[in-house]
């Protein structure tokens, strides 16, 4: 094994002498970065699994280069895989491979700057991998297995799917200016609209008005206006998912309406990957598993917005299988790179 | 006459020994403010006409006190008005009365504030009438009446009505997020959702994906999304209108329909406005005029959105009479100042 390890030791480096072959999974979100490190049992024998053992977990800021630049998101990172290392008493040549996914990767000239980084940090024979945070999120549902289609609906919504052959596919995941109608934004968007157009006459009379205006302690739907365009946070306006929803399960028309839109939109997205990648066989009747992430697919409510989109989707695809992930996106990665790890073992014949 | 005049002497008033009679009109924007300085005639016996004389014309930069704060809005204000004295040959005592239309303007406390700088400035016999820019761009098409409809559709979109008795009543204006469909950021963030749609196979193929990549310069619908939200400024997309426009000319159906959408957007922004005020009678039969104002409403192409919107209209109010502006907005307010002495006259019985 070829030790040609780049840069400094890292301080705690010094103190360890080496340890177990280990594997690092990174969710690099725009909210929080989670890095995980697993222990790696032989893996041309053995399957990873949700029991597999969590040897460290480490939480930082945010790691989209898009949004905090790529000095920041490059020191988080580091930052959170030196600790996540230290904590499970672990040197970076006892890493075998480390997955990294993190959004705002849509192109591969980011993928290959960002794979630049890691490879700076990690000595030459640690495998590699940058994928974009959806691709971890489907990990998470599928043990690592980059086969089906997720949908993440929380603020924003985005459909990927990928084949076993590899060939990959995504709807949506364009923002809310450019038709994420489904998201959580796009929900709330919805209702505050229908506020002001209850308001001036456009629309019909719904107890989103009331039960809005109070969650936001305002006096009159006029005021919505200056609370919405005070802070371009999308996050913000999609925080009034639940109002909407228990607004809907309430029996107000308009929400309920506003829901239905939002199933569809959905479910839609997914119908359009698996459509492309041909997921559902020839026939259509094949089986895939889908991965639904995210608030708005949460399925404990009695307004069930998830059911509902799966119900859609099992019409036409009657083979998909819903899989509410166990384990977060960060085990996802560290699972997905495993995978990676034992086909390459496979490929090579050892 | 009382002369209570305030604040110092503008330089050039020490050289002009006073004049006839004046009315200031202003049209504070949010891109520029324009001064019209018209002369008036026995506002007892005639009609504001639009061949009365315009002395002076002045445009200077934003007034919107929401978008600059209110001590440049201010400033800007009092340059323009100073200036068009100035070129008029007259002084703050020759002024009968001030009509400011000012964007931002949506509630009595902001009338009051601006009201409050004018009081600072001007004799106390000076009228002083502050309104929001709708109101000017209404008075510009029904010559300072304030009576009817007018229909704004540029980069956003409002309907603002009155009665002869002073009732008013607004509808859209909300902005983007909150459901201004019809207005030329809302034609064209549909039209780019709809090629995003079509290219991740939610939506059909459209010659717009062809049409506006070239346009921008982007070689790929994939760039969108940075183009999208490089920029926050909702007159750059809305200035994509044109190119949908020729593409719903040259028989596209998905920029068709984005253009049938909006004409009803527009159409149900006038009517929530007509039936809140009752403008066509209550047998929906009455006369009253519609000014039609903005880009979305230029009624020189083949795909005439402002006539779809009229037919729309006169369907359910066959009394709607359109009315596009031969004058400005701030020659508008003017005239409503006019109109609004001649009252006082009429109820002062002079």
């Amino acid at each position: 094994m070829k030790r040609c390890r780049n840069g400094e030791l890292w301080d705690f480096e010094h103190e360890i002498l080496g340890g177990d072959d280990i594997i690092l999974g990174i969710d690099g979100g725009t909210t929080s970065t989670v890095c995980v490190c697993i222990a790696l049992s032989d893996p041309r024998v053995v399957s990873p699994s949700m029991s597999c053992p969590i040897l460290a977990r480490v939480v930082g800021g945010c790691s989209n280069h898009n949004s905090v630049g790529e000095t920041a998101a490059r020191e988080t990172l580091e930052q959170v895989m030196a600790e996540a290392l230290s904590k499970s008493g672990s040197i970076r040549s006892s890493v075998r491979a480390v997955c990294l996914a993190v959004s705002g990767v849509n192109h591969p000239t980011d993928q290959q700057r960002i794979l630049d980084w890691l490879r700076d940090i990690f000595p030459c024979h640690v495998n590699l991998y940058v994928q974009n945070d959806a691709v971890a999120a489907l990990a998470s549902g599928t043990l690592g297995k980059l086969h089906g289609c997720v949908l993440i609906a929380g603020t924003g919504t985005i459909a990927y799917g990928f084949t076993e052959d590899g060939r990959e596919a995504r709807a949506a995941g364009a923002g809310p200016i450019l038709g994420d109608w489904g998201s959580g934004y796009g929900i709330a968007a919805q209702a505050l609209t229908a506020i002001i157009r209850a308001h001036d006459g456009r629309g019909p009379y719904t107890k989103l008005t009331y039960s809005i205006l109070k969650t936001l302690d305002l006096s009159s739907p006029d005021e919505l206006i200056g609370w919405t365009y005070a802070d371009p946070s999308w996050a913000r306006i999609a925080a009034l998912l639940p109002v909407i929803i228990a607004c809907a399960e309430a029996g107000d028309e308009v929400a309920n309406n506003i829901l239905l839109d939002s199933v569809e939109e959905l479910a839609l997205s997914v119908k359009a990957v698996i459509q492309r990648l041909g997921l559902a066989g020839e026939d259509g009747q094949e089986a895939f598993p889908l991965v639904m992430v995210g608030g708005v697919l949460e399925a404990k409510r009695r307004w069930d917005i998830a059911k509902k989109v799966i119900n859609s989707i099992s019409k036409e695809y009657p083979g998909v299988l819903p899989v509410w992930p166990k384990v977060e996106p960060a085990l996802g990665a560290a699972l997905l790179a495993w995978n990676f790890l034992s086909k390459d073992y496979q490929q090579e014949g050892i």
